[in-house]
């Protein structure tokens, strides 16, 4: 790793858009504390379509669960722990974990990968687009091979209005990757 | 790691079974989402025993959480995403992240571990013999010293009829290793 | 990593308390199994403080959840397996998991980091000294650049009775790292 030898390992960006097309019943928002207002104890299992930054092309999904830790009035918004993957079809996935706050942006470990990205490190950068609908991620990615062509395509800026393809989002031919995550 | 230096990170195989002898109350379904067909929102805790490859030693235990992301019924089954734990006794545990189909063969990610496995990572094969009951695993780990001599016997080949010795199933000295988890 | 190159990786000591002062709604114990004695399927969301081994800065939170696997009635206590993360303001977090036992210290795997913890593996001990409310862990660091001197001051030694200072509890200026984690 980095700090262990004199080279510095070598960083791949890639960017991805989470976005929820509300067809997979997602997110669970799970009242589990009982409380009127979120609270701890609330638990939030959730899998939403995940498409290339340039957004040409669908990739797959994200799956995993937010942990509501409390809700920040002040910022009107709530803070979660979350614990979940993207998973990139054919290619593999890539697992995260950390903070995601409502109201500002983080950054989130990246604990492993299989496929592609076995071995992979690093972290990732949550940007919010609207709340909880479109998500922008930038990937800081060390430990793995070139990453291929297809994935790296330049990001569209991330803004609220951003929308994949029409292809893209039907799944059409050349319009997905191999075998995208359902 | 391995695409930082010249050389490649050695890799070591590891196999083992995981099976459910209905004795731990595992795994628990909770339907929370309150569907008669499993939907997202439900939950799977779950721990099931763990033996060597070959069948012939009692390790420990899996533990954790499978959440529902999806019933697929062109495949008659289930996407999960799962995080759990291998424990190996006196020897520490790996922890694991990624995608359980019931209809399919999967790849994790190893995202750590502790005692021999400090510091490992890379990914593991999940075949599933017998739903939900009797599992193989084909761990391919890196960043670690070499593994004790007692967890690499040969695999007994998978299949469903697969089943650990008498003694090891029953515990006895010699058929465990050093502080079994239980 | 260590077991790839002749020179092993530096191992950095880190050590902090964890001590839920009761005003955090932690933890929730959701009693998903519906069973009387503490069962597989009980879930345990959790956030509480966390200090610096000396004491004498307020850092962040943990936040998490503890998955409920086995009660030991032999022991008096529980087997959980848990999945969380030790924040610390502006400089990122830490990411762990592995077993939880009321009744023993256990080591769980550092699984990866963001900020000053990018790329952060190896492993961390806890050690109950009050339950659930008073814990003390030694992370065991490898991957990252030197630690910032605050976070190294010398331990306090673990025992039921410590308290972090008036100043830390209160979160005055000069008590806390630098936006702290609320």
């Amino acid at each position: 790793s980095s700090a262990d030898s004199q080279t510095p390992a070598k960083v791949q960006q890639l960017c991805v858009y989470e976005i929820n097309e509300r067809d997979r019943g997602s997110p669970a928002y799970l009242r589990l504390s009982q409380k009127s207002v979120n609270s701890l104890g609330d638990l939030v299992p959730f899998s939403n379509k995940i498409y290339t930054g340039d957004l040409q092309k669908r990739v797959g999904i994200t799956a995993g669960l937010c942990i509501l830790i409390q809700n920040v009035p002040e910022k009107k918004g709530d803070r979660y722990e979350a614990t979940f993957s993207f998973h990139f079809g054919d290619y593999g996935h890539i697992c995260v974990q950390g903070q995601y706050l409502t109201y500002e942006d983080t950054y989130l470990a990246v604990t492993g990968g299989s496929g592609i990205f076995e071995g992979v490190y690093g972290q990732v950068k949550l940007q919010q687009l609207i709340f909880p609908f479109k998500l922008f991620y930038t990937f800081y990615l060390k430990g793995i091979p070139d990453l291929p062509e297809e994935l790296l395509g330049a990001a569209v800026a991330p803004s609220p209005a951003v929308e994949p393809t029409a292809a893209a989002k039907a799944c059409e031919a050349g319009a997905t990757i191999l075998n995208y995550t359902q």
